[in-house]
């Protein structure tokens, strides 16, 4: 899978790579293929709105010598994305916009000292990117703002020719997913969800063990987001907590289900050739975490102690698969639970779990125990991802959450300089941001389910698999 | 809630325990309590059969001084039950009964080795069990047989006149828990699943700190059976496998959720005056390593190659409580995964998880982590349940999961010689074995909504909490 050559005729090599793909749809895993065209129980979806465009599963445009890039949003996500894209060769950052000028200025000097001379601010307001999407000669926009934004910002980007890179998630809601697609397929212009988590150091290797068939038939993902967040409630006029709190006031769902899906995902080759997400249902545990917070934290009266908190606790979803394959994904941000992304993967011949990491492989590992601490080195000896064997220690030195922003970045600039296929396609950020609005649903329904829109309208069968690239 | 005095009159102190428990359930978690009126977008359920008898939430017997006991299946579980009986005070082993006579004749011996020496072994097929209870003088029946005699045998225990103890799962079906709850009302014998999960020293501790409410309000609880069963299936014409495999043939769902399950119900004091369960979800995986087991361990054409599995590898359940807390639930005897139970509650003030043990209490754990290893012995020097306190050492001399089995036993014939209640009482049995039925049922609907029926007829709600007895 990951030795295909470098295709000449882009059309054509899909065809082939469809080819192949099928093939392994149509192996072992295949037994609940017809599931696929099943409704599930709930009522079949309307039509998927016609493309106006070509595909972009695979999308490459012209090498750049030189990218130059554009942010939106420089704020205590942003402002890393710029520090870390000053240390990349061939970049040169050419505007910054942000509604909070100290932070523009700040990353401007931080530019500028680092012989990024020619940086325009943009600091006029909540409208402002639409002046640098006009003004500047972009080649990306690297979009860091609240999440209301971002998709909104991403297909204006796109619509203004230039390549849209977005934190997670990518979009709030189905429409706002069907936004992206359909302007990316119209304009040819990239939209890649910067899911950072799938360039860390464990979750390559067992991208890389999972493409070796280490774990052999996949039947089982776990992921989730818990990370004590209520700490943010106390930003009120700016920052995260200012608008993040407002989510979990109105909603109720999985907030945030990217950075333990995207690497899960990736195992399973969702949207890549080999299965794809069908429906999913969610339940949320009671929302006591944030009131009782604020009640311990803020006076009576408070803004924070007058908002009713929507938004369960702990959110657990399950998703499954066109291929019948099983995903727990799990969002907690609210109780006083240790960090854990879950990252589980499962198959008939083994199970990798994060968290600490640890590895049965049958045949390989003694008894029914796990691989774990130092017992692990002999897989980082024996898998470690080319990828990182090659940047892990200047990722290390790099930071930026252990090293996975510096490759992540690094990883965008190269595919952009070498005219290469970027490693997450717009579909992707799509399949995965969009568990947030349909657990809500589910939530809503008691847990009925609800199915995943095919993003692809049906090319997700001939797209090429992520190559385990060096 | 563990202070309560001794009652003198039951019916009265239940009255006192429902004002009390209504005032636990109209407190801070009630929030989605209006949920459980509502069909949850499933049909409503039909009426439950009408009660042929009282509530047995709270049954107690008269004292007995000498416990005679009968067993039915005295194989690779029944036997352990017998071997440990024997070592308890007061009791006098009468009849054993097994299709299999050596087995029988085995722990026959062992009784008369250990001075019991009127035990009459019933051996005649299938149905000589009807001629132990008809015949023999028997205060209890403790029953080890595969599933599906389970809850037919446990009736026609208590029909007899004997008080009944089940190895999980109490039933398979909805039908045969209504005809436990209806059998247990009109006869007013105990019926006892012994969940002996419910009795290890981690279950244990960790209900006495949820008693304490070290966790704070509880949102969230986890459970799991996944070991690694599938050696089983080398047995074919006796042994657990011969009939157990057949289950992974014949149905898809959670096949055995009691040992997770239970001690987190207990944790939420699931059916007893706080909260109970509402409805599930459920998920279940492709069904692909029986099948490749059998391809390597067995010739072509063998039994195990011709049958077609339809058990998914693991099956992931989430249930909603009436209060509105999520329980997962998974199950998982196929894949080469370590054994694990989960053992997960989750609270307002901290978590704890197992496999391994970890704690971590917010005001108490340092920064956002676990105490584990040798962190968790402050724990168990503050906070070990009583009666491990009180049995601990003699219960590991014992054996038997780690002593589980041995407190659970000692626990059983205590309450029996000083007429107490059960610690498990034949509603929490069926609610926590209905979860199987209720996910086949949701796995074959795609996940919709299966509504759990109320075993108490709503008196669950008056019923007194599990206390922390030593």
């Amino acid at each position: 899978m990951s030795k295909q050559r470098k295709p000449t005729n882009r059309r054509g090599f899909m065809k082939t790579v469809g080819a192949s793909a099928a093939g392994i749809a149509a192996g072992a895993l295949a037994v609940n293929k017809g599931a696929a065209g099943e409704n599930h129980g709930v009522p079949p979806d309307p039509a998927p709105p016609e493309s106006q465009g070509n595909y972009v599963g695979g999308l490459t445009a012209a090498k750049m010598e030189t990218v130059r890039v554009g942010f939106i949003g420089v704020g205590a996500r942003g402002g890393g994305h710029v520090n870390q894209m000053l240390h990349l060769e061939g970049t040169e950052v050419t505007a910054i916009c942000d509604i909070h000028e100290p932070s523009a200025r700040r990353w401007e000097k931080a530019c500028k000292d680092a012989g990024h001379t020619n940086v325009k601010v943009y600091a006029g307001g909540n409208h402002d990117y639409r002046n640098m999407l006009e003004q500047e000669n972009l080649d990306i926009v690297v979009i860091s703002t609240p999440w209301r934004w971002h998709a909104t910002q991403a297909a204006e980007t796109m619509i203004a020719g230039k390549h849209a890179f977005v934190e997670v998630p990518i979009a709030l809601t189905e429409e706002e997913c069907w936004l992206l697609v359909n302007t990316s397929e119209r304009t040819q212009k990239h939209c890649m969800m910067m899911e950072n988590v799938c360039y860390g150091r464990d979750e390559l290797m067992v991208l890389n063990m999972c493409r070796q068939r280490l774990f052999g038939d996949l039947v089982h993902g776990e992921a989730a987001y818990i990370h004590d967040l209520r700490g943010q409630m106390k930003s009120i006029a700016r920052g995260t907590g200012s608008w993040r709190t407002n989510h979990h006031v109105h909603r109720d769902g999985n907030l945030y289900p990217t950075h333990g899906l995207g690497p899960v995902a990736q195992y399973m080759n969702i949207d890549r050739g080999e299965d794809a997400f069908s429906y999913l249902v969610s339940m949320s545990s009671p929302a006591l975490g944030r009131q009782a917070y604020a009640k311990k934290n803020f006076p009576e009266g408070h803004l924070r102690n007058k908002a009713k908190y929507a938004c369960g606790d702990i959110n657990t979803t399950l998703i499954k698969t066109v291929m019948g394959r099983s995903i727990m994904v799990q969002h907690d941000t609210t109780t006083p639970r240790p960090y854990n992304r879950l990252n589980l993967i499962q198959g008939t011949g083994g199970t990798f779990a994060g968290f600490p990491s640890r590895i049965h492989i049958e045949g390989r590992t003694d008894g029914h125990k796990w691989d774990d601490k130092a017992g692990l080195q002999p897989y980082y000896d024996e898998f470690d991802h080319p990828l990182w064997k090659r940047m892990g220690e200047e990722a290390k030195k790099a930071g930026g959450h252990g090293g996975m922003d510096f490759v992540m970045l690094w990883r965008m600039i190269y595919c952009l300089r070498n005219g290469k296929p970027l490693d997450q396609n717009v579909y992707e950020g799509c399949s995965w941001s969009v568990v947030s609005p349909l657990s809500e649903q589910s939530v809503k329904n008691h847990g009925a389910p609800a199915k995943f829109p095919d993003f692809t309208r049906g090319r997700w069968q001939n797209t090429l698999p992520l190559a385990v690239i060096s």
